[in-house]
């Protein structure tokens, strides 16, 4: 600060810390919600827009950042500045603020830019002392509302501005009521409304060692600079930085002329949606009570009414009201969340903004509003959220069934929602099991302590996975989420008892064959069946226009991550174009195709590898051919066999625990016995960390034979489809490239069993060649490996683990699920793409690649490829295309369509 | 080419194929090596510098090259200049090419610019045929000389031009030797010569289908086209795969007239080097057989003279001989191999090239030839290979026991040369023992299937290590190097049997206790004691005076890895200007200790863990404190706990299956017994890939009490020292960082716990805090960290792990000595630093960290320390320092020298 070059400006203007809102005119208006809050500008708007809003005045969050600039005092100007706008609410109300006569009182509301539950909220009321109480009760002719509203203030004051614990007063409270047979507040006698008055100044005497601050000045004064504390209470710090809200916003605070909903029938206070925020339907939605002040509808004690209601006890209100609701909307051209207080037939409105809704409203709203003309389609596509799509596209339990197995004391227990959706089906407890019960056409709920790559046979078969331990990106809720299966995980009040095929919940135990519902959008498991409504892609016709809108406006291509013809046709049919991932090791795992698998990698010689090998062609040519043609015309990237050998064996694990146990008991174990042998495999496969081990193009390079089976299933496979007339587009894509010796060979040899084929089929086969960039060393020469790759596709999975040296499988049990929760870092980086280290590599990587290579073909096939913010960063980064899971590609076609909207915005 | 464009050159100069030397007179020079190879390029300087050379020309690399190029056939005039030469060579001699009244004989020597075993070597007596071989006998009156020599020639071609198998020749040599009784060549009658002439001639008949080509013209093309063939003939290109030599060199071709070293007693021929290239004593060093040619010396048929004995024998050759190297030396500037024939009393030299020799005779040659002012002092620093000069620190053995050990039949087995030097000592199978028997001051090997970090304090006790598993990157091999203990691994012909305490090498068993030795520097094994010889750096004043030259020359910093005060203290000796990396892990697992750690990491509760770390915090001050005395004065970086907390419980490692034997032979197991605690705490730990795990700073955020405990006790060391009037540098540094949310607390920490130090001891405690750069994306981020790291030191073990995505433990076993073995990666990326990724990470850091603090203090604590290229890397990339093991320090010395030199001769 140039302090000392500069004298310091004399007549310099004063700064504006408070904007009035009184008589129809407003200072303030919806554009300075910074600077005035949501409440503040809200009220600044509707104010100017004519709406009837009691006179009042909102001070800035600047003056709120002053005030702690200034060690919590007001900044100069501020006091001066609020007396003169209370000044003109005065005037305008014919009211005085301690005026016993006519008393001015005022409600204080904090309102930050962004809602913040946890902050300071209201104080109601102000402005009362025994004077102003009693004015107020022959003003209105009615005592008791006067006493009542004064107990309110002493209250409410005593607990939001002098800090007492609001048990002490309600402790009072609740004893009155016992005393006079009162069932809710507005029983009470006005002589116990008289004596809680005095016991509460008593308390307020106790515990503050002063008397209650009867001046109204001093009220208002200590309310506002409350309010302004209440910016760095540790709730709202606590809340800041779990939602990385930035510290330096501030609160603004609005003082607004009370209007009582509680003198009598003819008030009321309420809230309401001007659409559905369930449905999104255009009805307006909403509760509110009759002689009541706001904090009673949220105390719950009194069930309020439904919106529709107040037709028929207030029409001309109601009318109002609806005609309100209306304007607003078409005026914020989005549903709103109001609030409203009727005051003796009089309607006024307290808040107006966006309202909150479901998925399934968005879209219905989204869509409704393009087809009244209110909003543009661009608009409607930024009006949903992306990653709250996926929820629409899975079954869901009927909410009504859920209400009753709540009732019926089904629900046992809850746990991470770790995939959305519902499902209910018998309990079993292993992977093979499910196969079978699945076969024999019964619904399935596998339930494991956690889940492994073994049991993907038995994740297949069933329709939900719950389990035990595990975090949400878990093994089980990957592949769930992949699977598009719902999945509750790390429910920890389970006990399972595999030995015996059973859990317990507390009392209850569940038994193999039992029936269990799970909810995977809010974690709950309950014992027996739920309903569930399967989701009709084909029939939501409101999110298939919006994603139709959303596919004209995007840049990034939205591909599929899919392993079987199924998915790919699901995929398909959820707008992919394109298959980014065929994990040709998920194939592998199935059952018929296990034991095959397993006597190639217990083979001594090449010639025993080789006859596995030879059964496992037909197979695997047979998937690539059904995938080739359920994507028929589409590319289908296909990556070759990718995890370490031992993930095949996993089963035998225990088999030197076995062993030894065995030998414990006297049996004589020969040298040939099949467990022996396996052991002795298993040693010899064991690697410290299979991870940075013998896995990917590293496997196809030791052993060559797998790598040509491989080519020859995927080439054989397109020319049978071609053969019959088909347009089949496979790409071969090299795992776990990093240097270019690899490269090199793994093109030669690949090139070479293409010719053998073509020549073999006697046709020519086009395919691409290409890799994954998922080591942190492939990114750095990508210029160099672009030379043989035809496209890359970053597998963010893996380069996240490299990258940051942290493994996937063990970080969430030790330390990640801790590193974000105390924000060490700002999010699991294995949900959003970490753009400083990963992003970096990717974005070097592309440049690279693209100068060797110009039309380079680039994409992602990670977890990332279907969150809304990583998909934003591929945007960025000038990525090809996302390649998810298939009830993902909704998300990321939405998703692209935002960035790109947003990328052009940026551009003007 | 600009072939189209402009028309071809009519009249272009003719390129230069061959170069001539002949009479005192040379086309070519030293100079020229390139062009005219090693060979010749040395007859070309020799003939120039007037000494007696063989009048001969030779034949360009180029024309090798264009040989090729034109599929085969001689380039374009390459012919005519053969000719052209052949014709001065015959003018000078007096003698014709196939001329029987005085016949011109060559000698045909392959020969590229690097030397090359494996290669085609040479064919002597070329132009030989019934009548030149008659009139050779003619002329010198010596007809068995004459018959002699056609049957060399004809074998010799036989072989190498015409590539008959030699041992067809050699089978009716030794048969004609038994019939006639004949010792020796040399004492076979001339009527057997005759008949072998005859018998080769039907040799060659039978193996080519062709008459043997008499005419010497076809014969030197047909010789020379054969070396041009060599140069891509199997061991060539293996050859220079495995040495990384490129294949587009070429190899020159010398075609030198015979002189005859088989013509009497008066003549001979030999090898000598101008110095001994095992001392490098300043004395002629060498041998010779008279009556010989070349091939018989090689042969080893006669056992050759000391060169010295030649003095007695032909005083003036010798005196002529000594007076040549001397010249030669002088004119080289360098030891120089030389080759020379003596025919009847005239000295010919056919090679001069620069003398390979040992570690020991490369110091002395090199301070020798400063003393001599022969060469200057940077000179001196780059004639000798840093790599060797570890082996002269190590105790090695002394060659006549290990000569005298393999006549006793003692030798055994042999394995990878891990680390270098002599070890003797009685073989334990287990770490405890070892500890134990050192303990009643006995040496021991250890020997082990492989090690882990759990054998460290046996290990320590060691006097050397042997293993039946493992490279030479292996755990046993780092941690030897680092430990300056001689290392055979991977020795698989031992069979280790640990429950017996006893190894067999096919018959011979060695129990525990039995002495044996190994030979870290050689790879052998032996039954038995081979005595030592200790090095003794403070006695090496040839090489310290070197060291002091490099130290005077290196702009890098050389600093040691050291765990221990006696490490400390011989890094010192060794010219240690700091400790880059003390490991305070390796302190926990010292015998006393490890029970404690155990302690802490079973305790259940953080009063559990801080009573454990209570006892521990004395043992590591102390250690600390010895530590900081040691480099008083210099600083020491003390990492704190690294590794993941199971590897201080692997002793424990198979408690799972100790139980469920247990528990099937019947045995009650109670929750309470210590093994199903143990297998309950392990399986916690269990990681799938820990190398990504809970280890490093994140341990010491899950675990603060460890950081602070660790804090304290360098900073409570570092008082002490300071209190006794020491001047203690310690320095803090954290492991594994990669996001600044790490860096932020763990720097908070230190600070917060060094206060509490500081107003304890009431004295301000100066440290410094920095950080590894081992994680990609710590390299990423350099410039953020650096705004709060004082110091990066790159942990190029790790780094090289992540970025590559190798894990150095399990890639040995399965791929990566394949993939340097095939050339898929030209170094083990362990051993050579891998300049494409993780130097281009490093570089990346290096300057991000200084644009955030300029004074930012680099270096490097990998094993790549002390490799001189990746020492070479880091003097290119601006590093600081780079930190070894102790006995590396001097290499690292000599490296940085050589680095700053090469640079510096590039910026000229």
């Amino acid at each position: 600060m140039p302090a000392r070059k500069s004298a310091p400006r004399k007549a310099r203007k004063a700064t504006k810390w408070v904007y009035l809102f009184n008589g129809g005119r407003a200072e303030g208006s919806a554009k300075m919600r910074e600077l005035l809050g949501g409440k503040g500008a809200g009220l600044a708007e509707m104010t100017n827009a004519g709406l009837p809003v009691p006179p009042g005045f909102t001070i800035t969050t600047q003056a709120c950042n002053a005030y702690f600039a200034k060690g919590r005092t007001l900044p100069t100007g501020l006091w001066e500045q609020i007396e003169a706008c209370l000044a003109k609410v005065e005037r305008s109300t014919g009211k005085r603020l301690g005026d016993p006569a006519n008393p001015l009182l005022v409600s204080v509301r904090s309102g930050a830019a962004m809602s913040m539950p946890g902050m300071m909220d209201t104080v109601l009321n102000l402005g009362l002392n025994d004077a102003t109480r009693d004015g107020l009760a022959a003003l209105t002719g009615n005592e008791r509302f006067a006493w009542d509203a004064h107990r309110r203030f002493l209250s409410m004051f005593g607990r939001i501005v002098l800090d007492i614990p609001g048990e002490k007063f309600e402790h009072r409270l609740d004893e009155k009521k016992r005393a006079s047979g009162a069932r809710t507040d507005a029983d009470l006698p006005p002589g116990a409304l008289r004596d809680l008055v005095r016991e509460y100044r008593e308390i307020v005497k106790r515990e503050t060692k002063r008397d209650f601050p009867d001046d109204p000045r001093a009220q208002l004064r200590a309310a506002i600079e409350a309010v302004f504390k209440s910016w760095f209470g540790r709730r709202a710090v606590d809340y800041r930085n779990t939602f990385k809200i930035p510290h330096d916003l501030g609160t603004a605070v609005s003082v607004v002329t009370m209007v009582f909903g509680n003198m009598g029938d003819g008030s009321g206070t309420g809230v309401a949606f001007t659409r559905d925020p369930n449905t999104g339907e255009k009805t307006l939605y909403g509760e509110y009570l009759l002689n009541a002040q706001g904090e009673d509808v949220v105390a719950g004690i009194r069930t309020p009414d439904k919106i529709s209601t107040l037709k028929a006890r207030l029409p001309a209100v109601y009318k109002q009201f609806e005609a309100i609701a209306k304007r607003l909307e078409k005026h914020y051209r989005d549903a709103q969340d109001l609030e409203f207080t009727i005051e003796r037939g009089t309607l006024y409105m307290l808040q107006t903004r966006s309202a909150k809704r479901t998925a399934a409203a968005a879209v219905k709203m989204a869509t409704d509003m393009v087809a009244e003309r209110l909003i543009t389609k661009e608009e409607a596509i930024g009006r949903v959220d992306p990653a709250q799509v996926v929820q629409l596209l899975l079954p869901h339990f009927d909410p009504a069934a859920v209400k009753r197995a709540r009732a019926e004391g089904r629900y046992l227990a809850k746990g991470l929602n770790a995939a959305p959706g519902g499902a209910t089906g018998r309990a079993v407890f292993d992977a093979n099991r499910a196969a079978e019960l699945r076969g024999l056409d019964l619904a399935v709920v596998l339930v494991r302590p956690e889940t492994s790559p073994d049991d993907f046979h038995g994740m297949v078969a069933a329709t939900g996975i719950l389990t035990a331990r595990g975090g949400s990106t878990s093994h089980a809720a990957v592949v769930a989420r992949g699977l598009g299966l719902p999945c509750v995980s790390g429910c920890e009040a389970l006990t399972i008892d595999l030995e015996r095929r059973q859990m317990r919940v507390g009392d209850t135990a569940i038994r193999e064959g039992d029936p269990i519902s799970i909810d995977g959008t809010t974690g709950e498991v309950f014992a027996g069946e739920i309903p569930t409504v399967p989701a009709r892609f084909r029939e939501m016709a409101d999110l298939r226009a919006l994603l139709g809108w959303a596919d004209r406006v995007r840049r990034l291509g939205t591909w599929a991550n899919a392993d079987t013809p199924e998915e790919c046709a699901l995929a398909r049919e959820l707008g992919a174009e394109g298959v980014g991932l065929a994990r040709t090791e998920h194939m592998f795992r199935q059952a018929n195709r296990l034991p095959i698998v397993q006597d190639m990698i217990l083979a001594d010689t090449l010639e025993g590898r080789k006859a596995a090998l030879a059964k496992l062609l037909p197979i695997q040519q047979g998937d690539f051919r059904e995938m080739l043609r359920a994507m028929d015309g589409l590319p289908v990237i296909i990556r070759l066999i990718d995890p370490p050998l031992h993930e095949f064996l996993r089963e035998f694990a225990d088999v030197h625990v076995e062993l030894a146990v065995a030998r414990a008991k006297g049996e004589k174990v020969s040298g040939d016995d099949r467990r022996v042998r396996l052991a002795h495999r298993l040693k010899q496969l064991h690697e410290d960390n299979p991870m940075l081990g013998l896995r990917g193009c590293r496997l196809l390079l030791v052993y060559p034979e797998v790598l040509e089976m491989q080519v020859r299933a995927i080439l054989g496979a397109a020319a049978d489809v071609a053969e019959r007339g088909g347009r089949p587009k496979p790409e071969i894509m090299m795992p776990l490239v990093a240097v270019m010796g690899e490269m090199d060979r793994l093109e030669a040899e690949v090139r070479r069993v293409a010719k053998e084929v073509e020549a073999e089929r006697g046709r020519k086969i086009p395919f691409h060649f290409g890799t994954m960039i998922e080591i942190p060393r492939a990114a750095l020469i990508a210029d160099q490996i672009a030379a043989k790759a035809e496209f890359f596709s970053f597998g963010t999975n893996d380069l996240t683990q490299t990258t940051l040296g942290i493994s996937r499988d063990d970080a969430q049990k030790s330390f990640l699920t801790r590193y974000v929760e105390q924000q060490v870092i700002p999010d699991d980086p294995f949900h959003v793409l970490d753009r400083e280290g990963v992003g970096a590599l990717i974005t070097m990587a592309v440049e690279k690649g693209r100068t060797a290579r110009p039309n380079l073909k680039v994409g992602i096939c990670g977890e990332h490829g279907g969150d809304p913010s990583s998909i934003a960063f591929c945007d960025a980064a000038g990525l090809d295309y996302v390649s998810a899971s298939a009830y993902r590609v909704p998300v990321a076609r939405l998703a692209a369509a935002q960035a790109a909207l947003k990328s052009a915005q940026g551009d003007r």
